[in-house]
């Protein structure tokens, strides 16, 4: 074959349509030139606890090197795993006796985990609208059709959902799960009140359904009380639980997990040995040291520290910066704010001018499965120190201002 | 739900017919009691550079925690790509402008991606007959249809493969690619030659399909000459190369990596997005510090030095103890010996009775998508040490002339 040759006839079907993440694309740019970076998911550097990760790799090599450096069980490490429960049990009231936990790589492999676990093709998924990008790439692959909830400030609207699912029974169908971001949600920030939690769980309950509570953010809380876990009032085992240290500790070492009933974790497992056999027992070891020595609980304080003014700043620039009728979410915890501007603004075609000026940001319309929203974009507020969030939302005012001048 | 309850209804067809992988089932047992363990493909914890590793993960938090630490770029961390694309084009002769590489959560990552970018379900593909079970798994989820290609001593046979192409030709029909583990294969221990390399090669340009050489143990040679890869050999860009750490550094680790044209390639970074965005960058470093400052190259002798006895343990206990009818082949390199019982012993059936005794294999069924030869197992040498390996065959000898004579 010559250079010039494709190799398209090869591919699967689902290969030819794969799309990238335009989060994945966008955090290619990162760090490259002066943009002030809005696009990201990631934590701010300094939030790592970067010599104390160093001492405990080293101990657990040291101490465990036969465990850390060997093939591992594909539900994860024994420690790791009983640690991980203790702290959710003492600390969101867990509770049964049915529940069981699988280490994952990060929650982006649960989510794919789930997609493999749950959806046949043409299965339905309800999901909140807007919802987390890469849960719908994952799920994206398993060609679910959708049920896309409304929200308002205080979440998902169960009423808007039992609408939805009343006309599916119609039909004769149901969803197979619902998942929902229920605490500081990924992109919007905005977090379910507890009643509303209560009536999804009837809802499940009353329409047979499963619910996917994704929760990598409750734990940078900047204000307000702490909020329950959907999870902690399910009486039924119907909640699948997921969580990561990418927020609370660090990305890198890939680290996440799934709880839930034992059958279903079961199949999570069985899945996980073809994708991976296991999840790095190093890394889970320091991640086991880290909480079972109670440095997990001092560090997140200090994030929040960290976190909290940025969240400020971010807020204070809008109110000072942003065009009338520009809206955004103020978030009581979390890592994003979401701003909508006026409809006739396509914030997907606006990003090259606003990348052009020095601001990032990751386009609404990769929220929605149908990408038939276009007006929205999410902001994260956590990356970038204070003085820049204020300029990258001065620079992106501009850019709107221009946009709705022409 | 009551306990009793069964999620089976929300399951996908696809997770119900998941089966468990019995390596990883019977992996559970491992130093449990007292069994000589030849049924893994784990490395012994002898062969790993424990302290040094150590000494490099505090090393690399210290100089680049905010990479380790942070997330990283799906295709993988530069330094470890450079590192190891350098590697392999020095030591393997890869060659040609169109090369990348993307690192994965070990090769069995790289396996799934592979079934993820090329198989829709009934593409036909093919394999080794016997073939690596986890690979199997893995493609099985795509629901390919398998050519299967006899081996003999040299490895697979190019007439036999050329037969069954040239019949699926008359059909309409062509194979995606055909999965090789050319040197010191799993599970049978056999190497390709040179020149069934070069007629692989030959066939794939005739009948138009690809190659994934999976090469893991290609480092650990106890006897003969260098082997050149197929990739070595590889004028048309049909080759796609695997490898991994797991076997010549550590597993636990997690690091593989499959190396291809630049468009196969960006069809697997794009998978990978949605499967776990990125690998560990804190063991990639840890990883491209340990090849490239030289510490690769100095412990694979030493590896060698440890297995290479191991292995002639194995087959001189083979010789000593094994009942008439049996036979086993003589590996130069890797892990694995493959057995051969009389056809009326099926070893799926005399496993119980062999742990029982107080040794575990893996029943030759696992390695045929059919499941239809039932009387091989395959054998592990490097995990246990000399005495062991000698009592483990003992035992095993036993187990199987009273079956023989029953």
């Amino acid at each position: 074959m010559s250079k010039e040759a494709s190799y398209g006839r090869f591919f699967s079907s689902k290969a030819v349509g794969a799309k990238a993440s335009m989060i994945r694309e966008l955090f290619k740019a990162l760090g490259k030139e002066d943009i002030v970076f809005f696009a990201g998911g990631a934590p701010a550097p300094e939030s790592f606890p970067t010599a104390l990760v160093g001492e405990l790799a080293e101990e657990v090599i040291r101490d465990k090197g036969n465990e850390a450096l060997q093939y591992g069980m594909t539900l994860g490490q024994p420690e790791l795993r009983e640690a991980l429960l203790e702290w959710l049990i003492r600390k969101y009231g867990f509770k049964g006796d049915d529940l069981d936990i699988i280490i994952t790589a990060s929650s982006q492999q649960a989510l794919d985990l789930a997609g493999r676990v749950f959806i046949n093709p043409g299965d339905y998924i309800a999901v909140e609208s807007p919802t987390y990008l890469a849960a719908l790439q994952a799920f994206r692959y398993y060609e679910p059709k959708y049920v896309m909830v409304k929200m308002d400030d205080e979440g998902l609207m169960p009423e808007d959902l039992e609408l939805k699912l009343r006309k599916l029974r119609e039909k004769g169908r149901s969803i197979k799960f619902l998942y929902t971001v229920p605490t500081y949600q990924n992109p919007s920030g905005v977090t379910m009140s507890e009643s509303r939690r209560k009536e999804l769980l009837n809802l499940a309950s009353q329409y047979d359904f499963l619910i996917i509570e994704d929760n990598p953010y409750s734990e940078l809380r900047y204000y307000g009380a702490p909020v329950k876990t959907v999870k902690s009032f399910d009486d039924e085992g119907r909640v699948i639980y997921f969580g990561t240290l990418s927020k609370i500790l660090a990305p890198g070492l890939r680290i996440g997990w799934a709880v839930g009933p034992k059958e279903i974790i079961r199949k999570f497992e069985v899945m996980k040995q073809s994708l991976d056999l296991c999840t790095s027992p190093l890394n889970q070891l320091i991640a086991w040291k880290y909480i079972s020595e109670g440095y997990l609980e001092k560090h997140i304080p200090e994030i929040i520290q960290l976190y909290r003014p940025r969240r400020n700043a971010m807020i204070k620039a809008l109110q000072d910066f942003m065009p009338e009728g520009v809206k955004w979410t103020e978030p009581k915890g979390g890592m994003f704010a979401w701003v909508k501007l006026p409809e006739e603004i396509n914030t997907t075609e606006l990003l090259n001018n606003a990348l052009s000026k020095g601001v990032a940001y990751v386009p609404g319309e990769s929220f929605y499965p149908n990408r038939d929203i276009t007006n929205c974009l999410r902001l994260n507020f956590t990356y970038e120190k204070e003085e820049r969030i204020r300029l990258g939302i001065q620079r992106l005012s501009q850019v709107i201002e221009e946009a709705l001048r022409s």
